[in-house]
């Protein structure tokens, strides 16, 4: 029941990256669940992960490996099983499994990166995944990537998939293609479980880190599902540089462009995450504006968005504002005062500096969240800061997900 | 379906205290909506309050009456509005309303205190609950009250009251009741809506106010049923000092059974209002130590028990504890070492030290979280303070519960 979201039927294929995919039976048998995205040498990678304490064996694997400097030569996604809460022996399990896939490649074990996504607390069937792995890397084809997008699913109902292709200077023109998974356990640190991202474009190593922080500052860093963060959350981005010209730094007037397409890349997996939030039925915006500070804007957006009576409410359709109102006081932004603050959905004002809009009446609220995308506006009238976040409601169906999970 | 919880038989009357009901159709007829609580001169009043900001009419004016020093007369008590955004018009009414009670009794009018709780956004039914008001007035009786525990609730499916007599020095025995309401929109500053504690003890004005805060703090502040902060919580403590013997202050050998009283009062009220949160089916314990500060375990325990995925979980009967084990990373505690955390599910070890600990299995956290009532431990292994929360599951009827509210 993803809110408009549908299944991407063509991904451009972005030279220098091949995805395999193969079947290790990681939760059950009969899919394709392990995925392998092998990078030709000399691609820039760089990523950004949860900063749950409780951070999964293959995130703390990833940040090692990323920091010890070597060219990165693959990724290995499992969906099924998210190797977290494991102890040492799941730091053991993600150096073996990508240890299969180094050698299957012909590569240092320390240039493959693992990922995984799926149930918490359990070990990795590493045997079968060991065995499965070169398979993946035989299978490996630039035209991989809705293979892939599908075999890094758990419960998502949709597959999330993205690409654009925008010119740069010279003639040139680069490719931006995405994929990413998450529905649950979504939140403001690094909202999707995982996105894998990849362009062509001649990005250096510091051009590659600053456009990933930017565009998943303004994209997943962005929505919140529940509010629960997740201990595999990872954002990677590749830069293959085969896109041809010139090298590309932050202050190149290639790279506004080629951070552009990356946002708009990460921008619409984002959404689509939302819009696939277990049991979503609507896909809300929520837009502050007046705070005193950006963070304070988020603080508020962020209060309104993960506040269950909110969510509840806009799914049953009801425009009960006055949810909103609490879960803007309840945020614990200091000196806060509500004879400033002003409430609208859409375009119908509910709230002007504190007082009742005289126009408001119920049905106009009403015909707002009946719709299944609209925008809550709130002014605080301290400032000029402002904040957006993407959310959606909280149905039946979000309890009956997570309820049913494991069994 | 409220857990373990059944509605009170008999709550000991307080001399000093009269309470009357009366139908004033607030949100719809045919209830008793309107409760007053007719105090004699002399009583001592104090009360906390929400924390957010945007909190409701009757707040502002209870605090402004209460600063004021005038001696509290009566309460003021109406279900089914909760006279919360409504700006200055709402002020009005709360004023409007009370006054009604004060010209029945013939006191000042600041010295009614008026409380509200219901929907939030709509205006008083102002005309109804003046007329209503000598009614209730003229009905208050020390035995009242069991009707004025049914008077305040809302979406509460049991009443909440609790009792106390104990022995002080002299041969003297003081009596502590209270009763309260709430479900939803509960957290920890001030967990439940609305709440009203008296005793006949002869506290001074300053024990009063201390002891309801320590009460408080131990009770009502350690509670949640889904995060979201109400506009209208209020807690009051009313000492009429007819029970006999010395005045009490805080350093009187008899303050510290008086003040146990009244913390058991607001425990077992508090209690309630978890085993009667919106959907609950199970009453969970959370304990945290080896914290560093006793605010680093409070977060640590809210941050479990506000997470939407821990509660489906044990909704479910699913020891799905690696929801556990992200709820406390994501806690935003600083430097938090998941090598160094313990979890247990009663008396049943999951993770030692970070460690999957090598004698559980499955079916032994199984057995623990089927039951009604159990105890999630953590430790944190950094320090030696600690804290306890106690919260409930999150199930369909949460959402039911809560979309349905208004329609």
């Amino acid at each position: 029941m993803a809110v408009n979201l549908s299944t991407p039927e063509f991904l451009h294929p972005v030279p220098g990256v091949r995805l395999g995919v193969a079947e290790a039976a990681i939760k059950k048998p009969g899919r394709k669940d392990l995925l392998v995205i092998a990078l030709d040498p000399g691609a820039q990678v760089a990523g950004v992960f949860t900063r749950n304490a409780f951070c999964a064996a293959p995130v703390q694997v990833c940040r090692e490996r990323l920091g010890a400097g070597i060219g990165i030569r693959a990724l290995l996604v499992n969906s099924g099983n998210a190797n977290a809460a494991t102890g040492q022996g799941g730091i053991d399990d993600a150096r073996a499994t990508s240890a299969a896939v180094a050698k299957a490649i012909g590569c240092d074990e320390n240039a493959v990166l693992p990922f995984s996504t799926g149930v918490i607390g359990q070990r990795l069937p590493v045997d079968r995944m060991r065995a499965a792995a070169p398979a993946a890397v035989a299978a490996a084809t630039p035209d991989g990537w809705l293979d892939a997008m599908r075999a890094i699913m758990t419960t998502d109902t949709v597959p999330k998939g993205a690409t654009r292709r925008v010119a740069i200077s010279g003639g040139h023109a680069i490719t931006v293609t995405g994929i990413a998974k998450g529905v649950g356990m979504i939140c403001p640190d690094m909202a999707t479980m995982l996105a894998f991202v990849a362009t062509d474009a001649r990005l250096t190593a510091d051009a590659t880190r600053s456009a990933l922080v930017s565009a998943a500052g303004a994209s997943f860093n962005c929505v919140t599902v529940d509010g629960d963060t997740s201990t595999n959350d990872a954002c990677m981005l590749v830069a293959t540089g085969h896109g041809g010209g010139a090298a590309i730094d932050a202050s190149h007037p290639d790279y506004a462009v080629v951070l552009g397409a990356i946002t708009e890349v990460c921008t619409e997996l984002a959404h689509a995450v939302v819009r696939d939030g277990e049991g979503a039925t609507k896909f809300i915006t929520i837009e502050v504006g007046g705070a005193t500070s950006e963070a304070e804007a988020r603080q508020i957006a962020y209060s309104v968005a993960h506040s269950p009576l909110v969510k509840t409410a806009m799914f049953a359709s009801d425009a009960n504002w006055g949810r909103i109102a609490m879960a803007i006081g309840k945020s614990g932004v200091e000196g806060l005062d509500q004879g400033s603050v002003s409430i609208a959905l859409d375009a119908v004002q509910l709230i002007e500096r504190g007082q009742p809009h005289p126009s408001y009446r119920e049905e106009l609220g009403s015909a707002v969240v009946a719709k299944d995308e609209f925008t809550i506006r709130i002014g605080l009238g301290r400032g000029n800061a402002k904040a957006r976040v993407w959310t959606c409601d909280f149905s039946y169906d979000y309890v009956k997900i997570n309820a049913e999970y494991r069994t």
